[in-house]
């Protein structure tokens, strides 16, 4: 075997090992959002405080990852595709973390909901909004990490053109909720904090369309230059 | 001049011009956030607007300086403290980018709210609540940039120790925000504005705390691992 071919092996190595604590953080930042969600509509405590628990290992992926980039760099000295890969890891990671973070806010909402708020009107119907919400966020989040895995820029893309879905929808949301809180005072507390756990949700479909950004820039060395459709249209929301 | 002065001589020039761009870009968020705030307090949407067209440049930056460092390692290999220094600077323009989308996320907010939702509640009161949140989320913002400065570990550590002030100013203004919505179903959605960028400025806090951190690690090589008191706790409020 030369040398070349040595050095070579080695950089794969090292970056199936990236590659491989970048799925564990992609199913673990899954799992932590939908078991947020479930313990939301569950009114699950239990459920919420392991979400909130599994946090800390997200977040020492997070380091380990990058750290591990940055050592590959230092060590190989990769080039062009070579290094856009180690560094579209990194930036990956820091949006699973931020992921993380965003379902432990919503698991830190259900404690405190879960402790006798009054859900004196349609909670139901907001939770199944919620739940829809977490579940297209969820369903992007995956098909971008696939698409990562497969180094598909056409599917990231897509990814990309339907955070617009996400944006809709936690937008009827929000102005469904401002209509509950303005029915009757009593459910103002409750709805602020649904208000908070949609905003998080509608963040985690931002962080997937970085995630997809990130996929084309890996894949084609350019940046996606065309300003996209941004999150929050509810800052526009004038009175109703 | 010997080779290996002439590789050192280059890597600090690399270094001084990455300092350069962070400076650059703390003093643009710094000014961002400043600014939003003055726009919510006199309701001034063409500031607001300013605010909003400044972040493409602030993201700019942020790519700049995580390109530059990425080359610089690729290229001088720096090891032990030169290395944590580029890293440093990475992450510090993540965090400072971040800063400027919650200033910009406060600034669409007062696009909406400028023409003409109703303030017919204590909103004076509120704002100033927001403008004293904002001044001590910038002071710690400066605090931290100047620690990195000056490599100053111990000045990093008191800024993160202080989170936990605009923690606290922040919760008593969530609370403040939900008896004006209770009191009149008009406030409603101006409350609700208002609670978002009280969180806004709460992230901001979250982000100077995260510099300090990086400081920390330059610095010291150590990450800090007690974990701080963090951000939002009005995640816990239950009925008032």
């Amino acid at each position: 075997m030369t040398e070349k071919n040595h050095i070579v092996r080695a950089f794969d190595e090292d970056l199936m090992r990236l590659s491989a604590e970048i799925a564990e953080m992609g199913a673990m930042a899954e799992s932590m959002v939908a078991d947020a969600v479930s313990a939301l509509s569950r009114m699950d405590a239990k459920l919420a405080q392991r979400v909130i628990a599994t946090d800390a290992r997200l977040d020492f992926l997070q380091r380990d990852i990058e750290e591990r980039a940055i050592l590959i760099i230092v060590k190989r000295q990769p080039m062009a595709l070579d290094l856009r890969e180690v560094v579209g890891c990194m930036r990956i990671s820091a949006d699973l973390e931020r992921v993380g973070d965003l379902a432990k806010n919503i698991a830190k909402r259900v404690v405190a909901i879960s402790t006798g708020l009054g859900a004196n009107f349609g909670a139901k119907k907001v939770i199944i909004g919620l739940e829809h919400l977490s579940s297209i966020a969820l369903e992007q989040l995956k098909n971008v990490l696939d698409a990562h895995t497969q180094r598909d820029a056409a599917s990231a893309s897509r990814v990309r053109e339907r955070d617009d879905e996400i944006d809709a929808l936690y937008t009827s949301l929000f102005r469904e909720l401002l209509t509950y809180m303005m029915e009757d005072p009593r459910n103002i507390t409750f709805c602020t904090h649904l208000l908070f756990c949609a905003k998080n949700l509608e963040r985690v479909g931002d962080h997937a369309t970085n995630i997809a950004e990130t996929v084309h820039y890996v894949v084609t060395g350019q940046q996606m230059v065309d300003e996209r459709p941004k999150g929050d249209t509810t800052a526009a929301i004038a009175a109703p």
